[in-house]
């Protein structure tokens, strides 16, 4: 099937560009930058002309939608390039793909789900009742599933949501804006401080997890049952079965960057809990593993200890010498 | 008190503007256009460094936010401004009013209610329970509040949001994203189409009713009850008294225009519901009379009187030329 990855080059868009093409798609990506990959068509998906140029090119009759702005810092620091990127850029791509009749996964985020509670059920939660959101992006990832879901409706887009929960893993290049596993991986390596919120809960998902099943969307699409919202959108939790708190998280990290190097404890810092953020997420994993053949195969002890050698690998020889 | 109108020069602001300098408020206007009025500053809101450079130059101690792009079709049409205007601009003003102490007086919509039901009730409402959303103009707007309430709550926003029903009257030049009101009245004063939706019904509140009430606000500000909201943000309804279904306000726009020139019933097409809007809105308006002093002064058909006058003023020449 000729499939377009949008945000290609990304943490998630690498290997899931990998394993459609390991699967025997073709499958052709785009991002912001230039990139010597054939298959690759630079755009910025805030750019009408540049995405229906890239749609001509690929030719998608699927088209996995991750080129967006992500991360709740982020989305504060940048909030110009959240909203256009998110929302304008989202529009876009809903509209090429009803244009050329394309079959549309979005790449949402638990962050939709704003502060509602555990755990966190696909099924209708997110149209009935709408929880307190504590920043920019998460109403950017809610109303980017609106989105999807009015065109579904009103012009038949066809067309998954995805809510992406904590994946975490090789390839994840460090900085600030990144996921606490990279961070608190990254820092303690580089004898940087972290903080550590003793309320919080989250469930990990090692990226090689995550990727097997968002692959399978594309070969089980159209025997998808229709989703319990107004739409019939099917729309389903990508998350670990890993739920722990995050201090129990950072345990691990210590003893696996301790391997390496000695891990000061005046490094990391417990505060109670964080202003703006939602404290646990959980997600209801029934109908992913259900409809999706979700599974987790790697626990996070054995996630972070390849996260680890991988940031080594990386990173390696800046080791001591990087303090910021 | 040194005010700030953003959107100044539009059907709303330009009433607001004349209303607040007549009350002894040294009020400075903004809006997307140069201009001959010296109180005035060009500025797209979407771009912080004209927007701050405003800010310096009006130094307000109070702001009001009206600049923004509305309408369910305009939005569907524009949606690129659409998502700029209101989510970059909302938060570039807000940054610059807590940067600066100024009070914020957001103009909301009727449409972040979507679809929830009768009467349509500030307290509480948005934050317990959000309904179906029809299109990108609702939702910008539901996300306009949330950014105020979340700033309001993390970052010290003084606010008011405002939620304006339909309003109408002299002032608002017809395009064909315009409200109702002006859309029956131009049209059929120049012999040109229109479709009345029968299971439509709405308030409908004169423009002289609106300003009056909305300047009351920033007189009143600082007495004003919190909201009832996870903010404490308070939240007005701003509409008419004057319910009534839409074949009705249909018949005496109908009558007025048949004072002018005679109107030939082939121009009117019946049509059962519209499909992606909201079919009913009335506002609940207890809390607006109880702390605004609002008031329904001019009842529809005195207001439709009065807005066809004007149209004739403005358009009277050309009623028989143009036909689109």
């Amino acid at each position: 099937m000729k499939i377009l990855v949008t945000g290609s080059t990304g943490t998630l868009g690498i290997p899931l560009l990998q394993e459609l093409r390991k699967r025997g798609h073709k499958a052709f990506g785009s991002d912001m930058c230039h990139n010597e990959d054939p298959e690759y068509m630079r755009c910025d998906v805030r750019e009408y002309r540049q995405l229906e140029e890239l749609f001509q090119k690929a030719k998608p009759e699927f088209v996995y939608h991750l080129a967006a702005e992500f991360g709740r810092n982020n989305g504060e620091a940048y909030y110009e390039q959240l909203w256009t990127s998110n929302q304008i850029g989202t529009e876009n791509v809903i509209r090429l793909c009803i244009a050329n009749k394309a079959k549309l996964v979005l790449a949402g985020s638990s962050e939709a789900y704003g502060d509602s509670g555990l755990p966190m059920l696909e099924e209708g939660v997110l149209d009935d009742n709408v929880h307190l959101f504590h920043n920019n992006y998460a109403l950017s990832k809610w109303v980017q599933e609106r989105q999807v879901m009015i065109s579904a409706k009103r012009k038949g887009l066809n067309a998954v949501i995805l809510r992406f929960f904590n994946a975490y893993g090789d390839g994840e290049y460090y900085n600030e804006y990144r996921s606490v596993v990279c961070l608190f991986c990254y820092r303690l390596m580089h004898g940087l401080p972290i903080t550590v919120y003793k309320d919080g809960h989250r469930e990990f998902m090692y990226i090689d997890d995550w990727t097997r099943t968002v692959a399978n969307v594309a070969d089980k699409f159209d025997k998808l049952p229709r989703g319990s919202n107004f739409a019939g959108v099917p729309v389903y939790n990508i998350g670990g079965d890993d739920y722990r708190s995050i201090e129990e998280m950072a345990q691990i990290v210590i003893e696996e960057v301790g391997k390496i190097r000695p891990v000061d404890k005046k490094l990391i810092t417990y505060i109670a809990s964080e202003v703006g953020n939602v404290p646990n997420k959980r997600p209801d994993l029934t109908l992913t593993k259900r409809d999706l053949d979700h599974k987790t195969l790697v626990a996070l002890p054995e996630g972070i200890a390849r996260t680890v050698k991988w940031m080594q690998s990386v990173y390696g020889e800046k080791s001591n010498a990087q303090k910021a």
